[in-house]
């Protein structure tokens, strides 16, 4: 089975590189960046390409990691062939391949990928889908060979675990980057709230967010969130602490 | 060495339990609540009273953990006594024993804790400051026998260590139950987010958090934003969608 992966960006890079240890055969990689093509395509030991004229027509499956806004035009301009074509993207319905492909479907797995960041993959949910029961079977096998999580799920579940996702994880890598920002201010060092976020993340393993929930907000304590507030510099920063605290307070009010 | 606990609410019940544990001695809890003052006294093996009129005088330490609002009034109302006075609240100063005990200081771990859940002390950092260099030793001594990580800090930068607490966990917790509220509205367990969970976490070990920051506001994917704000149904957490995808936007845009 030869693969072919469109896009070399952070998914791209840990997903290739995870199929090539597990001995899938990675044949091309096309990226739009002349450097991260030729970057990945070296760590798989592969041909690149920067042209979709390029892109070779005789491999089994073509993986498609690319940001949503430039997917439908990418797709738009691969050569037909006969090869399975599969995107990795949270929000994008398996349907955007109709026009162009026989045989598609979806390969998604959830995690946050950094090019630089090795993860473990073996428990990382993957969500499959695919236009035949057969291809769906061939998707079924290539995630399986990766992780020990795999569900079929619909186009339009995967959205909403990727919404969940974006809080989850991208929001919540924000929280930490302001808290960055407060300690680096006062010359503290970040590492200090390193046991903190791990409880953090830990904690909701064994309780559900909502029990899990402290702090000023969940107590209602308005003497340190007045406090809090006031001690912000940045009004971004102000208003989302008052933001989230009512968020917070209301989720709590709602569930008394 | 006779430990008074003021307080029997999360902090306070993982703190004396840990001590209780490390074979120090706890010789009695007081809260407002019976119910809490009894089951915690019970695990201690202690005695209990829910008037501060009945708070022992011969005791060598009281540890107050209470809600910041209510800290000054149940301070005025224990008997003076020869005993040191702490209390373990990130935002209040150690100033605010002044008037009422000649011995204080602060011993405030930096952890989230539940009355439910068991957490490793080792890592917690512990911070410290007293009125004395004698109080002082005798805090770091107590503090080092529960953690390796024991350190003097001021007031002044207790707060701001506080309040980048409340981003790091609270607001961080709070955005797991929002991910929670909307996988349960669709059926879906919110058990598959654990291993993006703990990889956003890991991640803030080896990245800094804008290293590690993605996503689709950081991509600034207007296509995928756009449509997010859309499937919500609920008008604040559309807006606060809206609003930490512009915040994450701007800091990425200011570090480049």
């Amino acid at each position: 089975m030869k693969i072919v992966f469109i896009g070399a960006g952070n998914l791209a890079t840990r997903l290739s590189l995870e199929m090539h240890r597990a001995g899938m055969h990675i044949g091309q990689v096309y990226s739009h960046t002349r450097q991260s093509a030729e970057t990945l395509a070296k760590l798989l030991g592969c041909s690149w390409t920067v042209s979709t004229d390029d892109v070779v027509t005789d491999a089994d499956l073509y993986v498609f990691s690319l940001k949503d806004a430039v997917l439908p035009d990418i797709i738009s301009r691969i050569k037909p062939n006969a090869g399975l074509w599969v995107h990795t993207a949270g929000s994008v319905p398996m349907e955007i391949f109709k026009e162009y492909s026989r045989r598609y479907g979806v390969l998604y797995p959830l995690q946050t990928f950094s090019k630089k960041q090795e993860v473990s993959f073996d428990m990382i949910p993957f969500f499959i889908e695919a236009n035949t029961p057969e291809d769906l079977a061939v998707l079924r096998k290539i995630a399986r060979a990766l992780s020990e999580n795999v569900q079929l799920l619909s186009s339009e579940k995967r959205k909403v675990v990727h919404l969940s996702a974006v809080f989850a994880c991208n929001f919540t890598n924000h929280m930490y980057a302001l808290a960055a920002k407060l300690l680096e201010e006062h010359g503290i060092s970040f590492n200090m709230l390193l046991p903190l976020i791990d409880e953090t993340a830990a904690k909701v393993h064994t309780l559900s967010p909502r029990e899990a929930q402290t702090g000023p907000a969940m107590r209602y304590d308005e003497n340190v969130i007045r406090k809090h507030i006031d001690m912000l510099s940045d009004p971004d920063m102000k208003a989302l602490y008052e933001f989230v605290s009512k968020s917070i307070h209301k989720e709590v009010s709602e569930n008394e």
